[in-house]
């Protein structure tokens, strides 16, 4: 038996009748808002090229992590999946993931797809076992058309901006291909320097120093020395500002800094480079960088991201076999007190710094990172992340940081993906979590409704762009 | 004046009132579901020899550590409670407990005592400083009526199968007799290895080397050489599986685990049954045990759990008087991402292998367990334990835990008890708890309500049946 | 336009109606309830000189770091809000918060202060950009008022004890004046010995050494030996207590406690006095000084306070400039189980100890806090502290303790302010939040009405008498 799909238009909102009524007026003030797209990962060859997508499961299942991380710990192999670029039949694969659809319940994935399938294609019945070969008919042959393109999705999901994030090592060809094409979407770059920062940097294609050549090759600078190794960084961000790179990031295993002197800080970078160093060389070096890249950000205006916390690669035997990417980044316990300090010693104060901080560690929201956003000129607190980019995950974020941050060192939402297809049903969803928050709040008196309409605006929109300058 | 005492109903469930309609209907289709216990410590001599319990200060106060551990932080010494094998009088013991019954508002203990007073007992008034007599009369003389034995108390409460908890030291000899018995109530051991796999061991008639003396008797093998210890674990295993064991138990103060080699091996194991190791030293060997217990569990088809991160016996002043269990074991900060990875880059990927993991460390829930077990095909979620067997300790697991792991990389309840009567209400409580939770996912529509009747009955009964294979 | 200032009677009840109906019934009959405040910062000069307090910044503003560091946060300087002695002009630093008072909206601030502008001064708009003027104005006309002299104040509040923090090196002469006055209201002083007692006490115009010699002339022992240092504060102590101090207070980085010998504790002693010591002596010194200061409470019966977890003077660059207590202290990751052991060991189980434990990690409470206090007759749990004073904070204290520690081993509401008239509000908000979580509990069937009646009582009154033995 088929069973209907059809997106409740109060989904979301919390039950209470009187609060539910407060959030859906919130809501409705801000569904329609554009969407500002700061921080993520879609591809910008999709909107220089404007190719259409395949077929539904190399859209929607083959990139997506939190899908395949999910089948796979229910004990589907990866290769049955096509990830990793393995020769999965797309149809089979698409079953693979129908069947277990239920598995999804309670996620947010579930949330995200049923918006992808309902809104973006227009189905009205529910994914599963029966209704497999349906979907991935209906979907494959929308994506043939005209209107599935991705300038046209680009277009039709009201996007404002939108963000991709590029090593300092790519051509940025993509960019300008976009910019010289006459479209007038508006898709800038971010600068995301891990590649050359970090000397474990794992890729089964090459690693740190293999990327530290191919550096000095792309910017003439001798990135064997520290200090061409600053200037290569240098130039490949004025390259990506002129790209409309407004924001830097930073995806540490830690969230250390370091204030090390200039002489120590040569011979680290020659300990680093020469491919012989330990952990903690490694770490100290990424600590050391984030100091860098502060200076370079009071210099350039680029907004700092870090993103610390995730240990990559958890699952040794995947990452043999698949590589990078494949739902086996686990996060771990991370501080930010004394980690922070050494960079915050220096800039702290500084009114021209801008650092967007990010955790994996919600116990850091209440204890570290909402204090330290509640002093520091310079840190904003990003929203919430990853595995807590999610109804429930957002309500204990805004719950932990209000009381001592407040909501004006937040910076709005990031999305975070390369699933385009679902970009506005994660919007929608911190719209409609944010609009719910508010609610309770009016409701308990603790702001007044016209504060709760003005605060829902400047989530959904206005702190975005004030805090990523756009 | 008497306290009336009456059960509500809607205890539990939400508050809201379409909520709670909901919840109601989703909890009366599983709330007669039979009782699946899969851990536990009841003791399997009840039902080997079907004797009557005791006066109620020996069934419900001396082995109840929830209880006397409070009623010992408000300044009741243990002995006046008869803790510990000391001499109190119980009637007096018992007015102890019933003048100051009004410490457990708000705990689970609380609800506990209160369906068992009510639905085992029949009592119809609170208890307290009046009505103290009265309970320890009546619960006494019930308890001498066939009605109360063990085996007529199992079939009442209509629990399919039971878990208890056994040292590989034990003969097993009650579960035989249960056995030879012909009743044919369920009950089943589990393997807990602790006495003799923790070379710092904490009993006060005995430690770790001694056991280790005794393993070699009871298996034959040369418990002093690696070879001969493994191979007495394997024995013992093979035994307890002929008992109905389908699991393995761990309580290790850390989820460490190692993967050294065989040298290694040996040459450690020497040196913690010489008796002169260090801290570390007993740490790396249960570290690696848990490796060698993975081993054996793809061979022989037992299910780990893993139950890290307590303190035992922290108070050293009531251990040195009274010994182990007397309430003073401490939850600790507990690392799972970087701790599980030696095991997990062995047997992470490998299909016949089940490992349950348990945390009394809740900032682990949405951080570490769920991003581990939403991935890692080897691994579930244990329900919340311990401390945060209660309501709003399973509330907190639902919600942190569900949209990263699901609901289906989790494994229903354990009540994890030595109180036997108590054990239809713990299971209670985690089905109303559930089935609020589901009433909530409804009415924000993040779930169907058939998903949540279907989900109930997963939770209640099918999940843990699958998982520990029963 | 000017926005209508007026509190709600329902604010910060639950918003489910059946609930808040109970919720407002339970705090309808604890709202007038005296405020006893045995924890907290106000200046014992107010009260033995009785003197007006000067205009709305300098009252307000200024000595009130939850308001400064958010305004510092959005790039108002410290120097114009004449924090620190700096010289701004009052009017206008005020006018700089009240533009940006929306900062506040969703924090505990906002509650408390527009309780002060409607209840103490009887405003009736809103403070915002065009009404600053108007509120300094008023306010400040008010303040040269007799009804507004500290004494008045502190009568209209219906405070019946308030308790004052002092260094061992204060003389307390307000506290004798306050005495000698004839006054009979009750301001008690509290045994803060953190200046004389951390060897890296951190303070531009002195620190330990300086702190270590102005003790031995104020007590006229050889403060520079063990045994005359030690017999310093016990004569301190006894000094306190006389004028009505019960209770200490200790304010460390951590809550680390140690149990060393006499020769171990003498030569410590002499290296932390000699100036030259490692972090590590510091944090040693500190940790056995909880212990005698615990061997000294048993003596004398004053009520230990242990506030650990907060790193001070996070910002180096304030610090310079401004000193201590200007908004950068950040709570930090903070152990209780191995930490407070050696102190334990000593004493844990003593009938004459009482220790009150506070903490800024939250990821302790249900971990750590609620089972040691839940375990240990001298350990009770202060109340949500600090970044955690608020309707949320107090909402997950409740939540992660009760159900393994109870409400009886918690200790009512501690203001812990300096902030004079925010002291009825901040009172009122823990009042209606435990009323709110009781009318939860009732409503869940999880404790019956008239237990709620009585445990609000407790919280807002008794508890707080009898813990504090006030």
């Amino acid at each position: 038996m088929t069973r209907r799909l059809a997106l409740h238009p109060d989904r979301l909102l919390p039950a209470d009748p009187a609060t539910r009524a407060l959030a859906r007026e919130l809501y409705a003030n801000v569904a329609g808002m554009p969407i500002v797209s700061p921080h993520g990962h879609t591809d910008p060859a999709w909107f220089a090229g404007n190719a259409n997508f395949g077929n539904a499961a190399q859209l929607l299942l083959e990139p997506d992590h939190y899908v395949f991380r999910m089948l796979y710990s229910q004990g589907v192999p990866l290769d049955a999946l096509g990830v990793g670029g393995s020769a999965a039949d797309p149809r089979q694969a698409w079953r693979l993931f129908a069947e277990r659809y239920h598995l999804f319940r309670g996620t947010p994935s579930r949330m995200w797809h049923d918006w992808v399938f309902a809104e973006a294609f227009g189905m009205k019945v529910r994914l599963d076992a029966e209704t497999s070969d349906l979907y991935f008919d209906t979907i494959t042959e929308q994506l043939g058309a005209d209107a599935f393109r991705p300038r046209a999705l680009f277009e039709r999901f009201n996007i404002e901006v939108i963000a991709t994030t590029e090593s300092p090592l790519d051509s940025l060809e993509h960019h300008e291909a976009i910019r010289a094409s006459g479209w007038n979407g508006k898709v800038i770059t971010a600068y995301r320097p891990d590649p050359v920062v970090d000397p474990e940097y794992a890729d089964p294609n090459g690693g740190f120093r293999g990327n530290i050549d191919r550096l000095s090759e792309l910017t003439g600078e001798d990135c064997t020395t520290w200090s061409g190794y600053l200037a290569a960084h240098r130039q490949r961000r004025a390259v990506f500002a002129a790209m409309g790179a407004t924001s830097t990031d930073h995806g540490h295993p830690t969230a250390l800094t370091a204030n090390l002197s200039r002489g120590e800080c040569e011979r680290l970078f020659q300990t680093v480079i020469s491919g012989t160093f330990t952990e903690f060389d490694a770490e100290l070096f990424r600590a050391q960088m984030l100091t860098e890249m502060a200076a370079m950000s009071i210099d350039d205006g680029l907004v700092m991201q870090i993103h610390p916390g995730a240990l990559r690669n958890h699952n040794a035997g995947l990452f043999q076999s698949f590589g990078r990417d494949v739902g086996a980044d686990i996060p771990t316990r991370t501080d930010y007190v004394h980690a922070l300090k050494p960079l915050l010693d220096c800039f702290g104060n500084h009114p021209g710094l801008s650092i967007i901080v990010f955790t994996l560690d919600e116990s850091a929201y209440a204890r570290e990172l909402a204090p330290l956003a509640g002093h520091y000129p310079c840190l904003k607190l990003g929203p919430a992340w990853w595995f807590h980019d999610s109804p429930e995950g957002m309500r204990r974020f805004r719950r932990a940081t209000t009381e001592t941050a407040g909501f004006y060192n937040t910076v709005g939402f990031n999305d975070d993906t390369r699933a385009f297809l679902s970009i506005p049903a994660r919007h929608d969803v911190a719209r409609r979590i944010d609009c719910g928050f508010f609610a309770e709040l009016v409701m308990e008196h603790r702001i007044e409704d016209w504060e709760a309409a003005e605060l829902a605006r400047d989530l959904a929109y206005n702190f975005v762009k004030q805090a990523y300058k756009l």
